[in-house]
């Protein structure tokens, strides 16, 4: 795929210089991305692409409308983000864009999959149209995998082959994103062979999700369409799928940081060419403090790349893994997406060019990004019906019981094993009230079914009082885990009154309420705005004894995220994530 | 583009080891294109496609129909070349299969440009159809410029844009060829734009063709749509056009060597990726004997590349160039087309497998590729009406007259100028025959139009007798040297008897005739047959005094090729190359 000019004759006029160019940078070190040389140069930029770099006579400026003295920085192609799910970052589109723009993020192959699970096709195409006209490229990949465990959860959409293959004709959309059910695929299952065979006959991007993949499964996951990963985490891995031509974005999350351990794997290749950089899920205060892509190739830089390298990494090399012919080079026909670096180690853009426009200088967006407005952003996606006190109880009978748990297996991992533990029964009902460590966990259907799943949890890390989201991978229902009825009905309630987001409570006060209005994952608030408000739900979360995690925020959006083994929970009960059942409350 | 197999979920199967493989290629040093790696390894091969490269267990062999054993040499993939017009070696695709498959080549990127101004779209089928199903894959790039010189000369055919949008549809069609008319590219030609533009917005490739373009008229190039280039001869050339990003494809054709000089421009830069190679024109006899793109791999590896970086230009850096996603390497899900080599230097494999199967061993085809018939092969595609001997003459007033002469810059070189010079006229006609160096050059339209132009050349290089030739580029037309009348008479009826070839007599004698009756540029013959008749024609242009050129063939069927500068014949006269107009015989 091409990237074409609106008017290509002018283009070739302004390449000959027959006309004049729109910008010329002038007094500037380029990074060739074909060559490896750093080269002072004069780029001619012509209605957003690039018309002629000059090598050769550097002290002569032709005719440009616009001059702009990069005083001897560098020049390198705007940085290029292989995977980014914008809804992490509870920013929309637009806000998003101005958050990193400034940090040189110049496009995003972005994966709509979170308000995906929400509003279906709606919220894709919401992502898509929002993302337009925003400064920068955010490029869409289709979710492939909503729900992403069906079956054994119930989300707000059920996106079938055919939505899919009318999603892949919106002009942003590039590709296909992180195909996660990799059982799907290795085992030929038909409605994801369809799905993939609209991608591959289209020619277009099939992005790959395959964590600890090797030998012959991800073999069979090569064969069967996706070539590419951001889930790699372990050297040995990242040796083992790099060795079989799968090509690695390297990933430096908000909480997952893979690039140092990929690249211990790496570094002694020849070849670079199939290695990207990506953020995958940064939350806006990192993208507002340290960054985004740029952090990553920092990072990368720092874990010992050539700096020549990660920045190919962040370009070219993702252009082309996505099937973008002219983007992430500085030559001419290729999108003049740029930005000067007084230092590539420190990787701090001081001017951003998008399309030839400058659009931000010394960590300042200079361009207005105006904001739309669009319906669904008015809709309240907390769908369920009143709730009682009863709701939040388990009825049991006898003495005591025998309790399927779902158990933490740390305070700080994610991961989880079964635990079969006699309760004691109290009125009728379940009593944990002695032990500290156990938790009641309920999820809520917020798209309008009528169900919900109350369980048992042990070491989820809270202390007391209650925590709720409406951000609830990747179903995105209401979860809560609370051991005070009243604590509970609290957030449950918040949350529904304001269309999602998060919620602490303590002592029958809430403590603290994210608002996230747009399904129930996004604020309508720019980063800075927004920032106030996630420090003071952190604090509350702390305060209801999360206080250990480097992000409190992370633990209740995963509670119910039926992919991370052992167990976990759904709207339909505790999942049996490695045998696909739902367990019984009560053990035998 | 990504080759598909035919049934996916049985491919799936076989990568999973739920099925035997067809083929384990055992005891191989495996090169890895993404690593740069020669590890030992296992490769399984299911369906023509690679299902699983094991490189921890390589002592264990897994369950499949057929063990090959590569005696621990080298196994890299089979070779890819950038770009060769298969009508060089007057063989059919079927012929030209069968020679360079033992070489190592199993997949070429052509150009059927002769064939299309000879048959025009029939033509291009015909190379299509028959190119199909020879165990290799001969993929096409749809011709850009038929005729190369419109208005200057008469080819058989005019490929419009509605003709070449529907030859675009054919399914071994992966690109547009060699976009030779660089002006019309920069100048931005209403024609060539149309034709651009249905090749960029169907994702497809389009193939340069830009000798000598640097500066700004290279950037406009670029910018207009063709970002490759394989008409790279001069080391600062290459530079230039590497750095503004242009995908070079280092030739080395049987007369043009272009390798040495355009890698000692490229040697020191860090990346290789937008490095690819090819032959373009290659003679039977040079296939047969030092071989086709392996042949350019050995000699990139002379000139000082690694071995590594010269195999992946010949391999996945091509695949990438046209766009083909899952060719050019040993890896899950890529076409099954390798070679073993004893070693890297030497480049000549010792077995080749196309498609997973053994098609060659020890420089020997070892399967059968079928002959197949084609109507168009028995048309005889010579089309004059009877020629007189006054067809042969100048005729002339007075004693002598002023004529522009086309004349060689030197006898090696296909340059040439005008030179305006004073000669005799006897009864009624020019007369040469005082001067050893002058010589008619007649060119005869055989394409069914009735006209033809008659000329005085000097210093072509011949010393008496005739040549003709019905390869005479790019509209083959028929083209005849000659100072005798009566010689001339006889090459002309003898390649209009036998639908074209080349010929040449001497003292009122056919010497030989090379019958070439497809189109008048390809002969049925293997490459062995044809290979003596190749030979007795090359002493017999010799002993009309082109025994001073490497390849006596080539000054013939250059003549009347108007884009060398500064003059050239066609069959409307001679044309002033620069300048793109007839020069009228008679100066002023």
């Amino acid at each position: 795929m091409r990237l074409l000019p609106k008017d290509k004759k002018a283009l070739l006029k302004a390449a000959l210089g027959q006309i004049p160019a729109d910008l010329a940078i002038v007094n500037a070190k380029v990074f060739n991305v074909f060559t490896g040389e750093i080269l002072p140069a004069i780029v001619y930029v012509y209605d957003g692409f690039i018309a002629h770099v000059e090598y050769d006579d550097v002290d002569h400026v032709e005719d440009a409308k616009q001059i702009y003295d990069a005083q001897g920085q560098y020049l390198v192609p705007g940085l290029i983000d292989a995977h980014v799910h914008i809804e992490s970052s509870m920013l929309t589109p637009v806000n998003f864009a101005k958050v990193v723009l400034p940090k040189g993020t110049t496009t995003v192959i972005t994966d709509p999959h979170e308000i995906g699970n929400v509003f279906g096709a709606r919220g894709i195409r919401y992502m898509h149209d929002c993302g337009m006209d925003v400064h920068m490229r955010q490029l869409i990949d289709v979710p492939s995998c909503v729900p992403s465990v069906p079956g054994l959860e119930n989300a707000g959409a059920d996106l079938d082959y055919s939505i899919i293959e009318e999603l892949a004709q919106l002009p942003n959309v590039i590709g296909l994103a992180e195909v996660m059910d990799y059982l799907a695929v290795i085992n030929g299952d038909e409605r994801m062979m369809k799905i993939l065979e609209v991608f591959e006959k289209n020619g277009l991007y099939i992005q790959g999700h395959a964590p600890f993949l090797s030998g012959r499964n991800l073999s069979a996951y090569l064969c069967g369409g996706p070539r590419t990963c951001h889930e790699t985490r372990d050297t040995q891995e990242a040796i083992n799928k790099y060795r079989a031509g799968m090509h690695i974005d390297m990933r430096d999350s908000s909480i997952c940081r893979n690039v140092k351990e990929i690249f211990a794997g790496l570094k002694d290749f020849r070849y670079f060419d199939t290695l990207s950089i990506c953020t995958d899920d940064r939350e806006s205060d990192d993208l507002m403090s340290v960054g985004g892509i740029n952090d990553v190739v920092r990072a990368a830089i720092k874990n010992g790349m050539d700096p020549r390298d990660a920045i190919k990494s962040a370009t070219i090399n993702t252009a082309r893994e996505i099937h973008l012919e002219n983007l992430g080079a500085i030559a001419p026909g290729y999108v003049a997406d740029m930005i000067t670096l007084p230092s590539l180690e420190d990787m701090k853009p001081s001017a951003v060019f998008t399309n030839g426009e400058l659009v931000a200088q010394d960590d300042k967006l200079i361009v207005e990004i105006a904001n739309k407005e669009f319906a669904i952003e008015q809709e309240n996606s907390v769908n369920f019906k009143e709730l009682t006190l009863e709701d939040f109880k388990i009825k049991a009978e006898g003495e005591s019981c025998m309790v399927n748990v779902m158990a933490y297996d740390g305070k700080e991992l994610s991961t989880t094993h079964l635990s079969v533990e006699e309760l004691k029964v109290k009125d009728g009902y379940i009593d944990i009230s002695d032990d500290p460590d156990l938790k009641y966990i309920l999820v809520i259907n917020r798209h309008g079914l009528d169900n919900k799943a109350l369980r048992i949890v042990r070491d989820f890390g809270t202390t007391c009082g209650a925590v709720a989201s409406t951000i609830s991978h990747d179903a995105h229902n209401l979860t809560v885990v609370f051991d005070k009825l009243e604590d509970a009905l609290i957030v449950v309630n918040q949350l529904k009154a304001v269309g999602g987001g998060m919620a602490a409570s303590k002592d029958g006060k809430l403590l603290h309420c994210l608002p996230l209005p747009i399904g129930g994952l996004l604020s309508q608030k720019t980063a800075e705005e927004l920032n106030d408000d996630v420090v003071k739900m952190k604090t509350a979360l702390c305060s209801v004894g999360l206080d250990y995690m480097v992000n409190p925020l992370m633990r209740i959006v995963t509670a119910a995220l039926p992919v991370v083994p052992d167990v976990k929970m759904s709207d339909l009960g505790l999942v049996d994530v490695n045998k696909k059942v739902i367990i019984p409350t009560f053990a035998e």
